[in-house]
């Protein structure tokens, strides 16, 4: 059976996350049933990032099977036609070899956070972004996440109920960056690695805007991170503002 | 009684446009009922710009008159509160002279338009810009655009409905700007003037989607700006991509 490449896009609100569920509605559970309109019969996809409720992708990556060797634009179209109304899209397509994994495979993946500071509520962006009241200290935030990154027992840093076997992860990049808006100041954090934890990205940004407020020091996140204790981390941030931005596989499958 | 100027960010969609009618959900009218949550009676507040329906505003300005002299702050995050659940927020508000006016005082007014080229439909951003399949090119809308600016008689770009006086005005600027986004190609739409005229936004920018699809020049924007005949403008495009991005007045009312 032809396998194909999704590059996928969507937002996260409507969805209990990406992985279906029985009777919650799901970022997979939509996208296997437009596949079931364009050819009738049981689709399961695999993806990159499992991405929780209310988390929003501009880069997610899949991988589904199909009985025809179907142009992979053509698919896309169908697939976007058979989305509708669901806020999920299909913005790349591509045949790959039967063996590409879109998870198994992966190198790397990018979370962007965007985290904006204003008193008054959204109004466009409402549910893009996560808003706190008081202007945040960047340079202090991203002192506090030069601690985090390199090679790290990462417990602190993830939910309790996490699955992965082990919390010794690589962080790669935590970058923050200031941006003046309209009506105030957004702070976008870029966060690169293998693979993440659960709720890792949502922990480090919780605990970094702490830093931000001056309520804790980036002293204080490497005391976080050493003490490897779960109970050590700031509050994790809603989930609003994380975007699965990107994911890297030894070639682009979309080049 | 106290005047207070107030810079308005909102979402369009749910809105008939800024203007209070009878029976359809205004801007203006969900300002009104939380201003009476405030004071109790009538309120009527002016605004510098009446946007259409589905017209979005980050830098709407409008004034009201209240009976108490309110702490500007505490006014905006009374009024924040009562518009609630409206996709509207009051993100400054200031103390102004009595006879300070949002409409009659502004210099100028500047219009935001966001387009994206991009197939497959928007999800996050549904509704925030208008798309179209194919990518556009900027240099020939610039070109265009270019024949835009300046005193002109202006009949091609305005509604048949529009109420204004004169269809002379000067455009101040129009400059689109390219930027490349993850899944697209976004075009900014920067306008500039002391005041436009009803749907000139939408129709210069319907007009130049042509030009840089390649179905007009812009020696054709300069043959339908000439002829002054509403029947020569491009087709008008949709609202959702407009922003009232911001008014100038002789000295900022929020300095």
């Amino acid at each position: 059976m032809p396998r194909f490449a999704l590059l996928i896009e969507y937002h996260g609100a409507p969805f209990s996350g990406w992985q279906r569920q029985n009777d919650q509605p799901s970022v997979q559970g939509a996208i296997e049933a437009a596949l079931a309109k364009i050819e009738p019969g049981e689709h399961t996809i695999g993806a990159a990032g499992r991405t929780d409720a209310g988390v929003h992708a501009t880069g997610q990556v899949a991988h589904c099977d199909m009985s025809r060797d179907w142009d992979p634009f053509r698919l896309s179209e169908a697939l976007n036609f058979h989305l509708k109304p669901h806020p999920i899209a299909v913005v790349k397509c591509a045949r790959v070899d039967d063996e590409w994994h879109a998870r198994f495979g992966a190198l790397e993946r990018r979370y962007l956070f965007r985290l904006v500071a204003r008193r008054a509520p959204l109004t466009s962006e409402a549910g893009q972004l996560w808003r706190v009241n008081c202007q945040l200290d960047t340079a202090a935030m991203q002192a506090g996440a030069d601690r985090l990154i390199g090679l790290h027992d990462f417990t602190t840093f993830r939910s309790s109920i996490c699955q992965s076997k082990s919390p010794v992860k690589t962080l790669d990049e935590l970058t923050i960056k200031e941006i003046q808006r309209p009506n105030g100041i957004e702070y976008q954090f870029y966060v690169r690695a293998r693979s993440f934890l659960h709720n890792q990205v949502r922990s480090f940004v919780g605990t970094l805007e702490r830093v931000g407020a001056g309520a804790w020091t980036p002293d204080d996140v490497t005391s976080a991170l050493e003490a490897a204790d779960r109970s050590r981390c700031g509050p994790v941030c809603p989930p609003q503002g994380l975007y699965l931005a990107g994911v890297q596989y030894p070639a682009d499958p979309f080049a």
